[in-house]
């Protein structure tokens, strides 16, 4: 069975993992991400890991299918990276550069959230479905698309930048690109909090969080358990979500969205009430598109890498 | 050199043509669109018509790649149309059938809108450029998607309906389909003709327009004579198309857009509206997607059907 070296290479840890073909892992490990020196370690880091684990492993090299790796920054479908905030990189082919690290073996890159799309498809809740869009709804919000098992990397380095949609034409506030009403505005977890915080200024009935220091997680916490305000501002952020979806449905049409991240951490709850909305908005469509849950949690990222290669 | 036929099917006319790889058209013709009966007759019309010309032209066996032929409906990825309003046709596979009536040749079928922006990828505007998005502002607004040279047809028939993206979410009226605030109530010609008339109403300064019987063409040419309630009518519906490019980009990036249909007759004025506003939209990307005319006017269809064999 071919095998290779998944890396999910994050700001703070890279996780590292040797898979095989079928999808199963035979041994996963982290390193610290050096960001030391505008990060000019990491990849020799990873490549020194890597070649150590396969060493001890012993994998024949006919066997040995290569590298793939997700960087959280925007990567070029030639493996170009122009700039990596995170890691501090900048006018980079870290593809390229970890290939010769290694002694010339295969390498592909690709950005961590489509990377991460590309293993929900291949092992996660989207197994089976050749054409699926990836929300990952954290701090903010990411995606990737997967067009007959491709990631859809983009030409102009915005591919699946999909929390920069906009959803809400009337929005007065400011996102962080520069835009109003960006989907991110809404559905992030800093988005979910800051609608909250509106709401309890713009409606004064009781609300269990008024006065309170809160997480997104106690708004979804205060929704699940039938607070009326909370539940009315997560049905506003997972009505935009939806919107989002249709828009994506009526470009690209997949067969399902998985949503990921931290907010997802709520569910089925989120799930119900996204497809609803969903359902109404594409009346086109006789047969919807399924939204799931993400199942691979913090692996997503190193199955989808592997996947770059294998 | 690999020859075959394109056929673009429509409601009145099929346009056909023999279609080389170079992009060569040898001769083309039309027949008329038979739909009496559910459609009956349309398919062996051109099944005889076909091989009527392709008889005369003398084409080698080894030479001749087949059949591509665009539908004014769904058609999902195995060539199924499950139902065709515009032809009668229901629960069917045209291009098995066609293949049948003609002898077992290879024959591939795709949505016209799809298709032609396959055309104007191959051929037209597009040319060079691998990942495109093309909208028809017509009647309707449709459009395609093609990544990696492919059309990606969709997985529930809703692949680039992007007429049906939400690009206002304050609209009362509602659209053909049921939503609120669809592209398409304001960048199809029915669309510009309608905001005129509610400008008419809502702004009461003067306009060429007032107190007339009015076409989209008429809205187009008082904007670029300069009657500004005209302007600002046509400049709000290119505000709302710029808009649904952007959620284009940020979701599948493509490199290029092309308008096409009626609405794109007025050409240029229209591209720099669209274009300025497009770039304002996408502040995340330093290099901004080029906007064009389609260049292939009513052959788009026929060739981009020819690619679909060759």
């Amino acid at each position: 069975m071919k095998k290779c070296v998944g890396v999910d290479l994050g700001g703070t840890t890279v996780k590292m993992g040797i898979l095989g073909e079928d999808g199963t892992i035979f041994e996963k490990w982290e390193i610290r991400t050096r960001k030391e020196e505008n990060g000019k370690y990491i990849l020799s880091d990873i490549a020194a890991s890597a070649k150590e684990h396969l060493a001890t492993a012993g994998i024949a090299d006919e066997d040995f299918a290569g590298v793939g790796i997700g960087i959280p920054g925007p990567v070029q479908s030639n493996g170009y990276v122009e700039v990596c905030v995170n890691l501090g990189w900048k006018a980079t082919n870290p593809a390229d550069e970890l290939s010769k690290l290694m002694g010339g073996v295969p390498v592909k890159a690709g950005n961590d959230a489509n990377v991460a799309a590309l293993g929900e498809q291949w092992m996660g809740s989207g197994k089976g479905h050749d054409n699926l869009m990836f929300f990952t709804l954290g701090t903010g919000v990411g995606g990737g698309l997967i067009i007959d098992g491709q990631i859809v990397a983009g030409s102009k380095g915005m591919g699946a930048e999909v929390g920069h949609i906009t959803v809400n034409t009337e929005e007065t506030d400011c996102c962080n690109c520069g835009n109003r009403g960006c989907l991110e505005q809404y559905a992030s977890a800093t988005g979910i909090v800051k609608q909250m915080k509106r709401a309890l200024e713009a409606d004064k009935t009781d609300c269990v969080l008024r006065g309170k220091d809160f997480s997104c997680k106690d708004v979804l916490d205060a929704a699940k358990d039938g607070d009326a305000l909370a539940v009315k501002t997560v049905q506003k952020s997972m009505d935009y979500l939806a919107l989002a979806m249709a828009s994506v449905s009526y470009i690209a049409d997949p067969e399902v969205f998985v949503i990921g991240g931290g907010v997802s951490k709520a569910g089925n709850y989120l799930v119900d009430m996204v497809q609803k909305r969903y359902n109404e908005l594409t009346p086109l469509s006789s047969k919807k598109a399924d939204i799931f849950i993400a199942s691979l949690s913090n692996d997503a990222g190193m199955y989808g890498a592997a996947k770059l290669v294998l």
